[in-house]
């Protein structure tokens, strides 16, 4: 399909705006008239720069207030209306977007309405241009893409028809089966946004709060199918007004704009599949998303010191060294199925990510069958590729650059558990040291911290690329700011990340995240059997816990039905629980290493499908107090 | 009256927080329960921490879900009830929340509910304890405060009482007036809180967006009335749920806290003067608020060089330098009735800001009959008074520090226009310079760049010590994210202040804010008779203004019937236009001192009210596009 952006979604001025759009490779944009106005250069100037681009202006918007008025208030609006004509062909903009009326001059009457469009209609054809009409879902009398079609039907001009927006409909909860029933040419512009579900007023809820497709919580592919069964053929574009995106760097806006497209479309083509459509328009056919069955390895990029100083950490965590790699400066632990990589290799790529952001997580290794195949439908939706050098005998092992920075590497689950460090690392085992595991036995889910800026960018790569769904959206008090939290899974639940963002700079969440820069891990939750036996060993081991107070203790009596050994049991090691309607879930967590990084240990009782969240205030006030 | 605040309205931990409430007076506090389940000490150490700091516990809150419930549900939240009260005891709380039903297994049985309450507090009276029952804005059944009263009435236990909160009763648009028909002594607690009128979900709203009485939208005054009508002598207290406060220094906020109830009183007050009723509590009576008649002077902070480069900055606006400080190293320039000073003195308060925030202004002048008055009006709203050295022969200015530590100094009016200067300033001329005038005359405004933080605080400290009340909110597009702007103006609009905060990181006001601090001036408007006349003598002293796109003018004249001849010349002049039904804003932005303080030149026609801030995005936008 042509792919087009409107130029009020992206941060910055015009001319930034198209080069980020021209590079992340759409097709056109529609011209956002203020962008316009606030531009220090002419029409045909314009019209230049964007053609240098490879673009084309495929929609001048908004045309407001037009609709069902009065007499001189038209009259006055076709004069407007010529004049912004006079810049369409100077700009090379072949249609505009008029919306349905907001205006307390408008009069509910359709004919009129529709009277007055084809008048429109009729001026812009003298001079080959277009109108688009579209029901704003705050619109005073045309509210529901329905009431606009009708309109655009009594007015039966050749040079007006219907524009459609997602949002307009979705969140007005307004059915858009019907849409199919229209002829696709009389459909002469989709815009697609997605929002998340918000309790508010429809405008404002618009004005500041929609997302790109697979970002919310619309059901976006159902609306889009819609539009393709009517056999509309035009553009799909995006006209995003988000007070994020609105600051957001612009060029990973406009990745994350592209991607959602192409996600877009080959969601609805799989939808559309069963149908055998008459196909009108080619949608994006990526390699199917790669079915993910668990996170192989957490790679640290470090330097000698802290490389020393992770040994005794994950020592303490109860891992044992087990191998040396063949040709680089990096050390393998493991317990149970978990592999830890420390990395200290000079000049490599974690000694990049170490001296930006200090000992941290610079690779999540995850298992899926065909590791190529993932990487092309990484690519495909346009993440990058990365390949470190390899030496002789090793594996390549196929990795992506997530949003951040950091890596993903895709382990092929033909290896088996050991396959892949077989191959790169010579096994030397420490001498099995009784007592020092801890029973920890996956990883249960690895926790991000992210600016603010990174959540919709997260959701929608997890989405695209690793085919995870995003769960609840939580928010937390720390006691010196909000966190937003929000489960990203896999359909198994063997891969879980999740997507902490803190609303506040003055949290510990928000402190670490200037160390180590956004997309960060967090933590790191470890699974095991019994977290009374694993905690017991670990403080054994050396390993300390952030303290719960008594006072929680106290409370969850009050909230929970709990047998009172149980909770003296917790009471006693400091464990935290948390209950759902599915099972239960019993968590403790380390004090950080260097301020930041800290790990979690987790036990899973039934199919509690959580993170205990709602623990995670007394953590942040127990580290508060220190 | 004993003044309270709950602990969920600041940041940080609960000893922090109540270290702030202490040190800004109040005398007590309500315990929000997640404050105390993750404080690190018992409920009796905590007694003495509250006691050592000379405050008192005067509400444990909230108890949730009671009422109306199925009798095992029922007989388990008396269990809950009976810990909840072991805790009270042993801290030496008097007095629970319970706030009416949420679950969905509420009853709407009232007479159910007021025999479980009645159950409830006979419980209560056991331990001398008292329960205060509150509608919830969104309780299943139970919403105003007129049904809680009906159920408190029908549950008949002089242990049970009713307690208010603003916020439910004013954001459901409910009539406070019944309240004054409560019997006193059955109203248990007062909990004020104001917001923004926000088109939002009421929960949402609650849980985010209220404020200190004086910072919102409400009527909390005729609110707080009713309920001193009714006779009521207990607790004044504030229960704040703010996204921005749990983020924001809580020195800070507990000072807004208190100066919130300090006004409120003394509006509460005034209001009931007429109605002279018996009264029962003790309101504060503060001097009232000064009549402010203008703005006198500014002041900036310099070092020599940097004082050298004003002059030529001021003296291209037109203004000429009439004297010198006795004795400091401060200069005094004039144009019309504008007074600007600029003050090199090293080792002064005026240096110390310098140093700190570069070249910036540091002071501000207003005029009013009384300068001590007004400052004991300041100092009684729990703002700082500041003294300066004062030289022989020279007028002591009272002067308050306002938010973010720059000086207000107040001017007696009964100096005339120059009775301060020719004290202070060894007035000695240029030579007046033929054509070097430019018309400017009176200072418009003076618009301060804010941390987002510190909105509400301003809003605050603006009308409760300087008696400016606030105008609309607008949210204006930055290229690099949005700015809210309000106004704030004295009656006479003699004295206009404008606050901004940035909402992103990104934008040039963000940027400014980072260099000069939070509550600095980001540029300052002056006022004209002819705007084209004006502009064109500064041009040709040399002052450079911010180009305007012609796109601008093309709209401009879609938009407004202008007489061609004046979009001409305003399109010459790089002049922007706003109309209101009440008259005309002409203006023009120069460009930024050392990449950051500007000036506005402005010529209002007619009763124009505003700061032509739709104007602002093309202001931004060309600033970026350089």
């Amino acid at each position: 399909m042509h792919r087009s952006i409107a130029t009020v979604s992206l941060s910055g001025t015009l001319r930034q705006k198209l080069e980020a759009v021209a590079a992340a490779g759409f097709d056109g944009i529609e011209l956002f008239e203020a962008d316009f106005i606030n531009f220090k250069g002419t029409a045909t100037e314009l019209r230049g720069i964007v053609a240098d681009l490879g673009l084309s202006i495929d929609l001048y918007q908004p045309f407001r207030d037009f609709e069902g008025m009065p007499e001189p208030q038209f009259r006055r609006s076709l004069e407007r209306a010529e004049r912004k004509f006079d810049l369409m062909e100077a700009m090379g903009a072949p249609m505009v977007l008029c919306c349905s009326n907001t205006s307390p001059l408008a009069m509910d009457d359709p004919a009129l309405a529709a009277a007055q469009l084809h008048e429109l209609a009729e001026r812009a054809a003298r001079r080959n241009l277009r109108v688009g009409f579209e029901a704003l879902a705050w619109g005073r009398h045309t509210s529901l893409y329905g009431q606009a079609w009708d309109i655009v039907k009594q007015a039966d001009h050749p040079h007006l028809g219907l524009i459609l927006d997602s949002f307009h409909t979705l969140s007005l909860k307004d059915d858009p089966a019907g849409i199919a029933e229209i002829p696709g040419e009389k459909i002469f512009f989709l815009q697609m946004a997605d929002a998340p579900l918000l309790a508010m007023d429809v405008l404002q809820w618009a004005r500041h709060h929609r997302s790109f497709p697979g970002q919310g919580d619309f059901d976006v592919t159902g609306f889009f199918t819609q539009v393709l069964r009517a056999g509309y053929t035009g553009p799909l574009s995006l006209e995003i007004f988000n007070d994020i995106f609105r600051e957001t760097p612009n060029r990973r806006t406009a990745v994350d704009a592209m991607r959602s497209l192409l996600y877009l479309e080959s969601e609805a083509r799989q939808r559309l599949a069963a149908e055998q459509p008459q196909q009108r328009v080619e949608l994006f056919n990526p390699p199917p998303v790669a079915a993910l069955s668990g996170l192989s390895f957490i790679e640290f990029a470090a330097d000698e010191a802290s490389a020393l100083a992770l040994d005794t950490l994950v020592r303490q965590l109860g891992f044992r060294r087990i191998g040396k790699h063949r040709s680089k400066a990096v050390t393998l632990y493991r317990q149970g199925e978990i592999n830890f990589i420390v990395n200290a290799q000079p000049d490599s790529f974690a000694r990049g990510r170490f001296e930006a952001h200090g000992t941290s997580v610079c690779a999540l290794g995850v298992r899926c069958a065909d590791p190529l195949a993932a990487v092309e439908r990484a690519t495909a939706m346009r993440s990058k590729r990365h390949d470190s050098p390899v030496g002789p005998n090793e594996l390549r092992v196929p990795a992506v650059v997530a949003p951040g920075g950091n890596l993903i590497h895709f382990v092929a689950e033909s290896l088996g558990a050991n396959g892949l460090y077989e191959a790169d690392f010579i096994l030397e085992e420490d001498a099995p040291t009784a007592g020092n595991d801890a029973g920890l036995q996956q990883i249960d889910h690895v926790a991000l911290g992210l600016a603010l800026d990174q959540l919709d960018t997260w959701v929608l790569f997890t989405r695209a690329v690793l085919g995870l769904e995003p769960g609840e959206s939580l928010e937390l008090a720390d006691p010196f700011g909000l966190i937003r939290s929000r489960g990203v899974a896999n359909a198994e639940r063997s891969v879980r990340l999740v997507l902490n963002v803190s609303l506040s700079q003055r949290t510990r969440t928000a402190r670490t995240l200037s160390v180590t820069g956004g997309g960060a891990v967090h933590h790191i939750a470890l699974n095991c059997e019994d977290i009374f036996e694993t905690a017991a060993k670990l403080r054994a081991n050396g390993t300390r816990f952030v303290p719960i107070s008594d006072n929680y203790y106290d409370d969850l009596a009050t909230r929970i039905d709990l047998a009172p050994e149980l909770q003296e049991r917790m009471r006693a090691a400091g464990v935290l629980f948390d209950r759902s309607p599915a099972g239960d879930y019993l968590h403790i967590y380390t004090e950080s290493f260097e301020g930041g990084l800290f790990f979690e240990v987790a036990q899973r009782i039934g199919a509690y499908d959580a993170y205990g969240a709602l623990n995670a205030p007394a953590r942040m006030a127990s580290q508060a107090q220190d």
